[in-house]
């Protein structure tokens, strides 16, 4: 495969290069040699559940049964099940771990504390808690009880984080599926028991299961997430900074941070800033942090940090050979970085005591010890940057400016330069007149099955050119940045004229001399949760269901049992979702058309498969389109 | 491949000839239909956990990377982690809605009560609880808010479940690992984020985390699954019956119950009794119940409810042509049952809300509607018989007497009548004098890869014969009970002088006037709980620790996800535990001596895989020995 079909990102091509001169084994090598990959597990009928298996199931004739007896629809909805509680149960523990630093922060025991306190009080209230007469600590401890309490909830009732998030109207809906989650874990929990050998062999019935882990990610994770991480460090508001792998630096020790966990990250901003005398004692300029995946969107969008790209770049900014210290702590995290960081000079680092690696130097990073462990690895860095071999480095000469940080608040904030009074007006009217057709949130990941970025970056130019606006989070967001499309550039050259006018107009009543970028940079994949409340918000000023709404959203370059959970949060929403690569359910005619087709009727929501990003664009703006006609704007 | 390959047991031999006749698709034919099966798989070298997949691992050459980057050592150690944490969350969910009916019963709000006050008092004394002057009720409110208070324990404490239960040096070992469980539903959320694509890449600290799961399900599944239906239901007491499907009555209503939960079938027996009477005004000359698997084992050993036979049997029940009604509830329910029943008159009736099946009717079973479902699914089964096509029955005539009910409580009641002060005494000094080599709890599954019971049966006879005292439960003591070894007569016939010399001696002791049975059936596989009590009051007794003792354990049919749950927590108790199949690990050199080996030095206790039974009795006998030597007896 030639290095153009890997990537559209030229730093990642260079890098791809290096790594062939470097001899050095990276995930496009890797992929090649696993083809051809087995046709039973990519469209989902190979079961390993139990001891009996594995069993395929032949699509074209004989054997039509597992083992066991269970069909092809039975083992593609278990399996479909199970990663979505896969990807549930990783943003719920990210979740949870959040709402234990804000309980400890509150007593005093780790280095953290309330940063907003506008956030805190919005929080307490959607929570219905009284904010009058209350401290901040007192309100915190008051939300760490209620997010604790969601855990340790035998009632039956359901969680309180996602009824007091959820619209009045999906509320609904669900209880009638009778999908509601009662305890986040305890679904998690009896999904993986409705998945083991002999439990459910009903499709119907594991994929409402599926949609109700749908809701645990959305509530019990994203939300729950996002609503901590704000209260701690702040809500992100517009900032800029840049994007890929030119971020690194010659002379200054390179550290990048990537994973999920701003806990962590944070730290390191901190404690690379207050140690920047030390390398430049070691003989650096200075040092330059960076961030990859959501670890990066995190420091980006709250603390202007660069973004060295996102996850097909991990392994790529190691050959730069410029890297001193590659630190991750959870999720996305290429088992392969050790053995590529043994050919240069970069220590990999891992944090987390869930997340090890071999070959990896572990510091183990915990709340109590946050400052300690963070300044360890700043000196371990400025001790790499010593032994760095100069002859190997090459540092692509790319990167592109970004605007991040376009939280609801924030987007909110802008309009509000437009009408203060109303600020949601401008932004409907607009949707209402046609200059704006509709919106898209695009999310997810990276997938060395499909060239990288490509699809999310045609995509989205498609859908502005439609004059759609885009919202983006995740390793989408990362691309988009790459290539140009978050920043006032990418406005003029892509948006179409009724939304190049519109981002125009809001650019210079917030003072910006400048439109606002094309595409809205709202944050991690945990932070999806800021699409939905805009969702919420336009739907509550318009007075339609949020499944009524000229929306979508898609995962153009989808990977991780994470994204799936996402998505069918969002088909539960009620929004039509795209995704640009073929899960497996393929093997199921009867899976793919509950999930690609009757979903719909139940939810208002559907998934859209089509791995051709300009055709993918076109359907969506006939869905947005479709909407519209039906809302008669 | 000849039927005496399928079965060492006649009736089964003898309803797969009539499945052939009748031309019935039954689960040895699925099997034959999916040879070869996968090596991969097989292997545990096959990854699905994200899209990039799946991914394969050449055992012999290259690639040796997933796409990710991910080893074969890392792949074996992420699927068996899932593997494990599914069959925990199995059995956690049962135990966890034993706690919700035993709440509930307390409140009054269902038709439940406290029948063993006598273990409510042990369980509450195991908690410390004081037990003087309360009433049953607020002592069992006070246990179940203790059991809820684990899953909702956001401390970071150990749970109290397990705390409680397991020996102070076993809590040593486990603490000194960090793998004490906090919260049962924490790690199995902590599990899967730990196993999802990008996490964990250290096969070490990966097989760590599933010892924790291990240890999940021993105390938040087993014992507490065992303490809570004991306190409902009350602990089981010798009882006789019989097992086979020759149990059936070729003029009775026939129903079978299958599945797991007594909650359920506990009420089929009640209300059996209740309707017998509508019984024979359709017609039959009563009702016939007949318990399968795990529930089978529930109402065997509590209400002397005949066993049909175990996992390998419920398919055939139905080609009987004379069940009227199985009745299932969850895990280990063949899929292939309703298009099975759907070729004679049987009706296949689910009735639990995360397990139902195409073709099947659904009864939801709930605790508040308890009476009124299991009012309805016995008339269902009297509806149905009044259907059954005569010219279709045959029963096979094998059944065999069985003894159940061999609770700790009623061991330790029937060394009672040879010492009453000191009941252990008469055991220990048995195995001193070496009467009594030592013990063996055989548990587990069967699996159609191999032939049904004989593994099982031919392991415990090899046993017996070297004076080891076996104890059973779950699908290897049904096979057993077939097999004649849960009566005196298998004592007469298969035990070694002196083992038949101490069961003849407590049996007399005792008034029975016969050996005890050479195979104890302690019930479920939910009651392995009850074998860890016993070691631990053996290793009390004789002030060891319980890795020290001469037993082991063996499941040498395992198939699902539980037996390997169970598995590692019986390794984790520091026992050496043999399993009759290969578990999908030797894909990974590494991940295998870990297993079968090095674990040992961590725990005590390692996994022994032998796939011949006699081969694999020798194996046992000679650790046995080993442990002998050590202890000097």
């Amino acid at each position: 495969m030639s290095n153009n079909l890997k990537s559209i990102d030229s730093a990642s091509v260079e890098m791809i290069e290096k790594a062939r001169q470097d001899k050095v084994e990276i995930v496009w090598d890797r992929w090649e040699a696993q083809q051809p990959q087995c046709g039973f597990g990519e469209l989902g009928i190979c079961c390993k559940i139990c001891l009996q298996g594995p069993c395929r199931i032949n699509p074209f004739g004989e054997p039509k049964h597992g083992i066991c007896g269970a069909t092809a629809d039975t083992i593609v909805a278990r399996n479909l099940l199970r990663s979505v509680t896969g990807g549930t149960a990783t943003h719920v523990d990210h979740a949870y771990e959040a709402v234990e630093i804000l309980g400890l922060a509150v007593e005093g025991k780790v280095p953290y504390g309330i940063k907003d306190i506008g956030k805190l009080n919005a929080v307490a209230s959607k929570l219905g808690l009284e904010t009058e007469n209350r401290t901040p600590q007192e309100l915190a401890e008051k939300i760490v009880k209620i997010a604790f309490g969601d855990f340790g909830n035998s009632s039956g009732n359901p969680m309180r984080w996602l009824t007091a998030t959820a619209p009045a109207e999906r509320l609904e809906v669900w209880k009638n599926l009778g999908i509601l989650p009662r305890n986040p874990d305890r679904e998690i929990r009896a999904a993986l028991h409705q998945s083991t050998m002999g439990v459910d062999a009903d499709p119907v019935n594991l994929l409402l299961a599926t949609a109700k882990l749908g809701l645990v990610d959305g509530y019990a994770g994203l939300h729950l997430g996002t609503d901590i991480q704000d209260i701690v460090f702040g809500t992100p508001q517009p900032v800029k900074t840049e994007a890929n792998l030119g971020v690194l630096k010659p002379n200054c020790v390179n550290i990048v941070v990537h994973g999920h966990i701003p806990f962590f990250s944070e730290k390191m901003v901190e404690w690379t800033e207050k140690l920047e005398e030390e390398a430049r004692l070691a003989g650096a300029e200075g040092i330059q942090l960076a961030g990859m995946c959501c670890t990066g969107n995190e420091v980006l969008m709250r603390q202007g940090i660069p973004s060295a790209g996102n996850y097909l770049n991990q392994e790529l900014a190691i050959i730069t050979g410029a890297v001193d210290a590659l630190v991750v702590d959870v999720q996305c995290i290429m088992p392969s970085l050790a053995r590529i960081a043994a050919c240069y000079h970069t220590k990999v680092i891992t944090t987390m005591p869930i997340a090890k690696m071999p070959g990896a130097e572990h510091v183990e990073f915990t709340p109590h010890e946050a400052d300690a462990c963070a300044q360890k690895i700043v000196r371990k860095a400025i001790e790499a940057y010593q032994s760095r071999d100069r002859s190997r480095v090459r540092i692509p000469d790319y990167k592109a400016e970004v605007w991040g940080g376009f939280s609801v608040e924030a987007i909110v904030g802008a309009l509000k330069s437009v009408n203060p009074e109303d600020p949601l007006q401008p932004l409907v009217e607009n949707i209402k007149n046609g200059n704006i057709l509709g919106a898209v949130g695009v999310v997810g990941c990276n997938n060395v099955k499909t060239t990288q970025d490509y699809n999310t970056v045609e995509l989205v130019k498609a859908l502005l050119k439609e004059n759609v606006l885009v919202v983006a989070t995740g390793c989408a967001a990362h691309g988009l940045g790459k290539a140009g499309l978050l920043n006032p550039e990418g406005t003029k050259k892509y948006a179409g004229e009724g939304l190049k006018a519109v981002l125009t107009a809001v650019g210079n009543a917030a003072g910006l001399n400048d439109p606002l970028p094309p595409v809205l940079h709202m944050g991690s994949c945990v932070d999806n949760s800021r699409i939905e409340d805009l969702l919420a918000a336009l739907a509550g000023y318009l007075g339609v269901a949020m499944k009524d709404l000229p929306v979508a959203a898609s995962a153009p370059e989808l990977h991780h049992e994470k994204a799936l959970s996402i998505g069918t949060w969002a088909v539960a929403l009620g929004v039509l979702t795209h995704v640009g690569l073929v899960p497996p359910v393929l093997g199921s005619p009867l899976m793919t058309r509950l999930l690609t087709s009757d979903l719909e009727q139940l939810v208002g929501g559907k998934f859209y498969v089509e791995t051709d990003p300009v055709k993918a664009a076109a359907g969506i703006a006939e869905h947005i389109r479709q909407k519209r006609r039906v809302l008669g704007i």
